[in-house]
């Protein structure tokens, strides 16, 4: 069962609403908040990029290949397509030795106003290095040709690199990750139905390297500093994970996922937040994310008005009017805590 | 209470749902078919615009301006802002004798590629001829122009104009229109909270002419063939709205509206359809609408391979694998007439 999250009001009045679940729990699995049905599997889309980067760095890939922070960090992204966005996960390839015709995430044009503009400007068309994946598709083509795999297939479940990056996830979250629970994701890698709670899980094992390899556990800690360093990288200005970052560095780690999944990592509090929009709305996953982190964190005066903006944000109309505004429901930011 | 509406599916399993309201309805106010609270009041968006475009009509200033069916459809459009829509936006200001400074809608990018391609190639931005709105906004200034109004401040609820075209809409749908249902829209003019019941009501009698003055009858066949043989202007290129009118004709008359609001009018069969998708998603109430419009409406093989196409859209990813699709619940496609 759902449970009610998030309202968009005009006028005072309630317009729509989303329903879903959320979930907040400690490296350990102990829950602290939940939220509608915390067990129902969720597609984690591109919620678990992270994951799945983790052996791109544990392995040493990534030292080999000298990738940098803001390469790794485009690893993790969902990105809007801006020209910086599309020059890093070049760069990564030609480290790998390859070029953008290996990507197998399929184009779509840049998100970003900005990004579509460039392109226009050129007189160009997107390439998949446009696509919101390419720089996780580009961590997965270095490792592969770090392993010495070959490219092709390498978005297929049977291939080596998905098998690796997939092992990870699963073991992360302590989720069954198999041919029983999954699906095609938009960029053509396999996508996996797990519970809520074990996704949340994943996140609070990504800060706090409870129960890990030394090895996963500096990785892990490798890529959030990645992230922490390039908020920007991993979604693109103005975005919502970029502005939770910008304004928490290190202490807040967050993702986004298609269908309104959200995952954050608190690794000072060593708590995981996953969040699941039933209706896949990203609007109200932020909402959600948002006040559950202002629950869960220390924060400055500064960081505090962020959390607000992106918990309480007012729409305005195309004439700059204050015409209503999305909040959390009163029954999910009073929810006790279990 | 909501129903449930309609299923995002990906790779067999359900990743999305859409709760929501949905009614049909007879010009004298019979309900033919219900799911949800059909008499909690929604705010009717762009779905009420051919009902705002009556007087435009009615009152004979159409004529006197000589506005073409193309300029009708547009008064009743919300479009994605392609060099066709914001030229005819222009020749019915010009035909007002008047340019696109008066226009009060604000100013956005179009939404379609076409349109956002044609100002970048162009080197400019866009004005308020691109606002999706444009089209409604040009009735109203031709409206005033016609009555001898001041055209300054024709969104706000106290302008000649704004009476006028809410008493429209208010004697249409039956329902009251007043400060204490209103709010703002997206183009700044005042949109109202109503029963979803009176929404199709209004759009039972748009079609039928039933319990209306001749002219207002008159006026509602007008418009409603302007747009049929117009559906492109109305929407754009590819659009739900544009795809059923293409197929059906004068038979349907199709309209979104923002935040999941939907109107259909089926004259031949003297009804009207409304369906609300609580969370606001335009995929979820277009969904819902074609399979209400494929039980009611009478359909040669051609006409149903569209509503099924709109019915069960399939969702392909950027490499064109086809990941999963929505469907209607089967507890509201089975659901009992009432």
């Amino acid at each position: 069962m759902d449970a009610h999250l998030v309202e968009v009001t005009r006028g005072g009045r309630v317009e729509s609403s989303h329903m879903g679940s959320a979930v907040v729990v400690d490296a350990d699995g102990v829950i602290l908040f939940r939220a509608g049905d915390i067990e129902a599997p969720v597609f984690t889309r591109s919620a678990v990029k992270a994951l799945l980067a983790l052996p791109l760095v544990e392995t040493g890939a990534a030292d080999r290949l000298g990738l940098s922070d803001a390469e790794l960090a485009l690893a993790c992204a969902s990105h809007v397509g801006e020209p910086v966005h599309a020059r890093t996960a070049a760069s990564m390839l030609r480290k790998a030795g390859q070029d953008p015709d290996c990507l197998e995430c399929g184009i779509h044009w840049p998100t970003s106003r900005a990004g579509q503009r460039a392109l226009f400007e050129a007189g160009q068309e997107p390439s998949a290095l446009h696509n919101n994946c390419s720089g996780k598709h580009a961590g997965f083509v270095c490792l592969a040709c770090d392993n010495g795999d070959t490219l092709l297939g390498y978005v297929r479940p049977e291939h080596a690199v998905m098998r690796q990056v997939t092992e990870a996830a699963a073991h992360m979250t302590g989720a069954r990750m198999d041919e029983n629970n999954r699906a095609i994701d938009g960029c053509s890698i396999p996508t996996y139905a797990i519970p809520l709670r074990a996704l949340a899980l994943g996140f609070a094992r990504f800060g706090s390297g409870t129960g890990q390899h030394p090895d996963r556990a500096e990785a892990a800690t490798r890529l959030r500093r990645a992230v922490a360093a390039n908020p920007v990288l991993v979604a693109g200005e103005g975005r919502f994970d970029t502005r939770l970052m910008q304004a928490f560095g290190l202490s807040v780690f967050s993702k986004m996922g298609a269908e309104g999944i959200h995952v954050v990592s608190l690794p000072e509090q060593g708590l995981g937040i996953a969040v699941k929009c039933a209706d896949g709305a990203a609007r109200a996953a932020e909402v959600a994310i948002a006040a559950l982190v202002a629950r869960h964190v220390d924060a400055t005066p500064a960081q505090h008005a962020v959390l607000d903006a992106c918990m309480r944000p007012v729409l305005r109309n195309w004439n700059g009017i204050e015409v209503g505004a999305l909040r959390p429901t009163s029954g999910f930011v009073h929810g006790k805590r279990t």
